[in-house]
């Protein structure tokens, strides 16, 4: 009888599955998994690619998966997807795309549908990278989609992240403004074959060339690449760059990697702190009925909600001091 | 000598401006006001315009404010948008918007950029709904970008959600799978002289349909609206959808409409608790230079980042017990 966390090392397939779906369940028990699974990781690179819905990021990726393949580089790949409850498009997703490469042990992909109330989505992701990570796959390609909060903080959890547009969607002001620029380390203008490409990539240009202050601290230009993934060109390209993004990062000063690792650590704990945290008092709040009784008290017009809030949170607070 | 909820009230520009701003910044002060203010909210009509980057909302929620004021009506707007602490987009986009509306003291603009850990995004933007809603605006249009777990909280908040697609984005199963068609109300899709429009549209009717079951429980069932916002087209008749779906919601049985109001409530309040209980237990961690120490030791190799939280929240966690 092998351990759980032998049998993720040694890569098996099922072990690693029901871990995920626990993570993305969030069970409480797959916690003490994870802290003894954590001495197992730090080997794989990862790589986000965000973007919008309809740019192609689904046969980006697996084109990619072929490139990292014939470079015998395993992969492993997360699809985070907001959960839809109604339409359960994580597992159809799952299902069509596993297809392709299901005869294929170098390949394992999932999509994280979670959806909790306590920003579930980063913490969960972040969990099935290190399972991804501890099960040997070399590359991990956690797949966005959206310009969300909640996804740009994914992208950023990433080594290179790619934002992945397409031609006719920056023709306003508005098509960068989402906090989604500071994220690219590469931009992947697909279905170059669209009129209007020319366009995308000068206003791309242009936004980088405003935003130098936040390149010249790490001394990487995000590259532009024209890419049609659906005929496979432009993504060796791809692939090749985000090659020389790693050996950049590698390469560059201790102080600023250190200073990137810590906040990657400091993401990490914050995310880890609120859920935990907030999940204890709500459940407490909610368990003694006073949840309960502050939405009746709002609903009835007896006290507006900032007070209700108070009147929940401070006897607790106080206990803290 | 006038207090600012008398200032509110009487739609002082200059005091409602400061106030969202405060808001915006997360000054605690500011939760006061909002308790004053919260007696003087619920008139306001919340109208939630969704869609990815590049749709046309902008041009859209223009077009719907011209249509708003034929009918006399005030109009508030706030377009929300996750801080782009580099292209400073939000402020940007406000000055060419408020150009066109300058002189006109039915209409409202502001954008919205928080970005606190603490998701502070969907918090902000109630409170700032509500001011708008003490300052007399009949409508409130809140426009997020794209599809991330934030916006479409954001989205849910408003009585009439809508949401905006553009021929070419829905080729793919993708595009509908990010948790946003549930919250949909509406579809308006835009520029709909593009090629693929009749595809989007029997898309968008076939996600409805397998999603009966939701809609069946309302009674309402989304309509699908062809528009080009650019030249006015179709745009009163979405003004006019809007009416009818207000319409629809006040004609509702009284159960459903208090277990709705009950449901947002609850939302409210989670938020509400969540970050402010967080932001005291974080700074309480960070003054006493814990956090620090976590993070330094997650970074050394100690520890594992889950043990790390463990250490930080476990001891709080007893004495709230």
């Amino acid at each position: 009888m092998s351990t759980v966390i032998e049998r993720v090392i040694a890569g098996d397939v099922r072990t690693v599955s029901r871990l995920i779906r626990d993570i993305d369940d969030g069970i409480p028990e797959v916690r003490k998994t994870l802290k003894n699974l954590y001495a197992h990781t730090g080997n794989a690179y990862v790589i986000g690619i965000t973007g919008s819905p309809g740019v192609g990021k689904s046969t980006l990726v697996d084109q990619m998966i072929r490139h990292l393949r014939k470079k015998e580089k395993t992969v492993g790949i997360l699809a985070v997807d907001p959960t839809s409850p109604f339409s359960g498009g994580a597992i159809l997703g799952d299902r069509v795309r596993m297809q392709q490469h299901a005869t294929d042990k170098g390949v394992f992909i999932r999509s994280m549908a979670t959806r909790g109330y306590f920003g579930g989505l980063t913490e969960s992701t972040r969990s099935a990278v290190d399972v991804l990570d501890a099960m040997g796959k070399e590359f991990i390609i956690i797949e966005t989609v959206g310009v969300g909060q909640d996804e740009v903080d994914v992208a950023k959890s990433a080594h290179t992240t790619v934002i992945v547009v397409i031609p006719g969607m920056g023709d306003d002001i508005q098509a960068i403004k989402a906090g989604i620029l500071e994220a690219g380390d590469i931009f992947a203008v697909n279905k170059a074959d669209r009129e209007g490409v020319e366009k995308t990539i000068s206003d791309l240009k242009m936004m980088i060339d405003i935003n130098q202050r936040r390149f010249n601290e790490s001394g990487w230009t995000p590259p532009i690449l024209k890419m049609e993934a659906i005929h496979d060109k432009g993504v060796a390209e791809l692939v090749e760059e985000i090659g020389n993004h790693k050996k950049f990062i590698k390469n560059s000063n201790v102080e600023l990697q250190t200073r990137k690792k810590k906040e990657k650590i400091r993401d990490e704990l914050i995310e880890l702190v609120k859920n935990r945290f907030i999940h204890e008092v709500l459940e407490q709040l909610t368990k003694s009925g006073e949840f309960e009784k502050a939405i009746n008290s709002v609903a009835a017009g007896k006290v507006d909600p900032y007070s209700a809030c108070d009147n929940l949170i401070l006897p607790k607070l106080n206990q803290l001091k």
